[in-house]
């Protein structure tokens, strides 16, 4: 395959080489950064063929990428941006990743037309994080500001999406920004979604957390949350920990 | 001052050099945990003269006795154990804290007999962990198990109670587990407070979460959760870190 045939302008090849995946990627457009790396890492989809992954909000589909060599199950990356879409799905093809990964180029909130509720094993979703905001505070590139604030969706419609999606006892995966953590539990618990686990990230030891990862069980039991082993991301002389290092490089 | 006359069997005085607060202990009855101290040094009590602070369910005295050297504010122990309300007693006297100082030996529930309503600066808590069980699961010692299950008050009233000894915008600081912290925001949002702060406490780098520090404030706008860096308490070699031994010895 002639990869340079099926990159656009502006576009580039990165590699994630603790898996070996390949993504297309563009400063200009979009550029996977390492929210999707602490989201893949984070998530524990569901593992056999005959099971459904969603990655939700999926960019150039990153996540689904990443988690892809944890699963043998299908993995449907949604994305309402076409050019973006269009992305995903030539990465999948990038990686031979065709029987397993499909791409849904379409708005979240009309995803019952192609997936029915209740069938869904695993959704995964890194959103938009910040509040709809006038325009002149807005990125001006307006892919990116699709990508970061919530002018197509927002928290409560991706939360009752993806409950509406999973199956009894489907897991779901989020990351997000942890001054939005007391809203988060309100809309999954609205949701009928328990808290499971949750994983705390700090770019420093001596910083407060900037990122919140959340693991959730639709109609789970509320029996107690999980705060797991604190992800630092900087060290003292500013270079990756290990833990991080290990998640973008392997071992 | 013979201190000695001071002491009861099986007590013993204590030092945090940290502070340079002594504090009459006794393992038969109880000792304060580092639980106390953590609590203490998350505590940011209103500091002026004229300003009142509650420690409910003070135990020995643990928790006010170690932010009395943060703040010129008067300290109220509230402690419904008649023995352990008296080493909290002794405990003041013996660091000449008594004009700062008080105890109320009466159940927290009782406490509008004795404080106003809406009258408080700062309320600190380290209340009973665990649900009342049955007989059989309990410490057997009845001073223990008093302090450590909830069977002469429980969250929902510990909450309440402080909400109500406060001062609009009043803070209340809180240690508990962190499998409860659902049930926490919950209750803390009946009672009209809102998180402003948290902090995780790890016991271990590499070890998922064992308390939770919470700083709500009463009416408090809902306006975002900060998660303050992680506090790890045991490094590799199972020796305090350095943030602990601070704490605990000063620098």
């Amino acid at each position: 395959m002639n990869l340079k045939t099926n990159l656009n302008n502006h576009e580039r090849i990165d590699q994630l080489t603790a898996h070996g995946v390949q993504i297309i990627q563009s400063p200009e457009v979009f550029s996977f950064s390492l929210d999707a790396v602490l989201l893949a890492d984070f998530c524990r989809p569901a593992k056999r063929a005959d099971r459904r992954i969603i990655d939700l909000c999926a960019g150039n589909g990153a996540v689904g990428l990443f988690i892809s060599h944890k699963t043998a199950a299908s993995i449907i990356e949604v994305e309402i941006q076409p050019r973006l879409a269009d992305m995903a799905q030539r990465s999948i093809l990038l990686n031979g990743l065709e029987k397993q990964m499909s791409v849904l180029n379409l708005d979240a909130k009309q995803i019952f037309s192609s997936v029915n509720k209740d069938s869904v094993d695993t959704v995964v979703c890194n959103p938009p994080y910040f509040p709809d905001l006038e325009m002149s505070k807005k990125n001006p590139n307006q892919y990116l500001a699709i990508a970061r604030h919530e002018i197509k969706i927002n928290l409560d419609q991706v939360i009752n999406i993806s409950s509406q999606l999973l199956k009894m006892k489907g897991k779901f995966f989020l990351i997000h920004r942890p001054d939005r953590f007391s809203e988060i539990l309100a809309l999954l618990s609205q949701a009928q979604m328990a808290v499971n686990q949750v994983r705390l990230v700090y770019p420093k030891a001596n910083r407060p957390a900037n990122m919140i990862l959340v693991e959730a069980i639709k109609k789970g039991s509320q029996q107690g949350m999980k705060f797991l082993p604190p992800l630092v991301v900087y060290d003292q002389n500013n270079q990756y920990t290990t833990a991080v290092r290990q998640m973008l490089h392997g071992k």
